[in-house]
């Protein structure tokens, strides 16, 4: 990827930030307004990493506690470009670790309020915890972000007219070679694919980037010989270090393709080597699976 | 473990059945009464899979598809044995899947209410799925139950005074050898532990008993030289199968070990080959490791 430039925005002055504002209502407590932005989008559908990340905005104004700590996120129907409301409860506040529900609605075209995805989270202080690291994961070994390959060489087709695809255009995703044979028809089978993650306009990441990260490149089910959709029902993500600066590298991996459905994990990693989040999701397959 | 005996107990009569009933209120639909049973303790509480079945049970009742698919549990207080209350929520109802929500609660010596887990799962028809299985993980080889080591092994106070670990009455877990070293002072440091998993009273293992599964062994940090109580603060089960008659295969593994926190992954693997169950908890190391 390009080096920083002097226009690099920081955390509070990007597209993903302004994306993700959610405001709170003065006479309604704990409930915020928020808008779905159509940049997101990839495909079918608005990105449920960039989902979450709304949800966990809004919580972290409710909670003692700023940072999320474990997140997950049930998917229920599908979002679309437009307002949404955010609806908080404070479920439990401890000494170092605090809970919330945060449920995303829409208001559909006869004014009923629906639900579009209902997050429950565990939120702490990610600079308070023990500084502690005995992590036996080891980091992945990648080509640097210039020698890797971003998702505007994919053919045309892949990930659908681009149009509809905000979110390749947000994301500076970059992926290793040796990870992308499907966008050349030649899946390797192994359901795996890594690669770097920032943000296009170079806003430096920090935990709720940290979610979007963990939702932010094409499906591994690509991997696998699957073309299309793959929307995915359920994501929980563990947040467990704050990111050193730079961009973020991200493995994915499906081992458990099986009945229409597939789990895909993520491992995050930062500059420091730390191993910074840890996510699982269950997705659907399309009905016909090449 | 021994041959099944005749007196094995089918599903509905067995200690887990009848410690894991929630009665519904008739005056208060989608509100359940449950007994948090003694019998399932473990060192200074009560064992996390043994809550998030009782909070799926009340689910399977509320819920139009029976099935466990994707089961969250945020842990929030710490239950104690005695009575409980179950308040369910359905989030959404679909045509393949459905979403609910179960708060488990207790009342306090001041006579409120207090949360002691909050459930959100979606529901499906584990038997509806399509057959198609491209599983490429691989299934634990272990020496057979006969040959591997039963809780009643651990030395004395491994577990804590052996009146206040029910749990370890009520399952019949056996590990592999090559799992327990850190049983006689000698842990391995890979953080792994996989053994054979049924109920002590033979009752046949279905997706609820998977659940249970997923956090029914000594914890893999006791595989990395920590002593002490390790409380799940949250846990996610993928159930992708029904499982196959006979003993389940439970392979449990922690990578990232940092700021007083740790994952523990477990497989869930029946007789069939089939891996039935992917989990992930977040737990907290105690305070000082050793």
């Amino acid at each position: 990827m390009s080096p920083p430039t002097a226009a690099e925005l920081p955390v509070g002055e990007s597209e993903f930030d302004r994306d993700t504002e959610v405001v709170p209502r003065s006479d309604d407590p704990g409930v915020f307004d928020a808008v779905l932005s159509s940049g997101w989008t990839i495909s079918l559908g608005i990105n449920g990493g960039y989902l979450l990340a709304i949800a966990d905005r809004a919580l972290s104004q409710v909670l003692p506690h700023p940072d999320p700590l474990s997140v997950s996120a049930y998917y229920l129907t599908a979002s679309v470009p437009g307002p949404a409301v955010v609806r908080t409860e404070v479920v439990r506040t401890g000494r170092s670790m605090s809970t919330g529900q945060a449920r995303v609605l829409q208001t559909d075209s006869e004014g009923n309020e629906v639900e579009r995805l209902r997050v429950v989270a565990h939120h702490g202080d990610l600079d308070a915890l023990p500084t502690e690291v005995r992590t036996s994961a080891s980091p992945p070994v990648m080509p640097p972000p210039h020698q890797c390959v971003g998702a505007e060489h994919a053919p045309d087709g892949v990930f659908g007219p681009r149009e509809t695809n905000g979110l390749i255009e947000r994301l500076d995703v970059r992926m290793d070679p040796a990870t992308v044979g499907w966008a050349l028809g030649e899946p390797s089978g192994r359901g795996e694919i890594r690669g770097w993650f920032r943000l296009a306009d170079g806003r430096p990441n920090d935990p709720l980037a940290v979610l979007l990260a963990t939702d932010a490149f094409p499906p591994t089910a690509f991997d696998l010989g699957i073309r299309g959709w793959v929307p995915t029902l359920e994501l929980t993500v563990h947040v467990r270090a704050r990111p050193a600066p730079g961009p973020l590298r991200v493995v994915l991996g499906t081992r458990n393709l099986a009945g229409g459905l597939l789990e895909e994990d993520a491992e995050v990693w930062d500059s420091a080597d730390r191993l910074v989040a840890q996510s699982r999701q269950l997705a659907r397959t399309p009905r016909r699976t090449r």
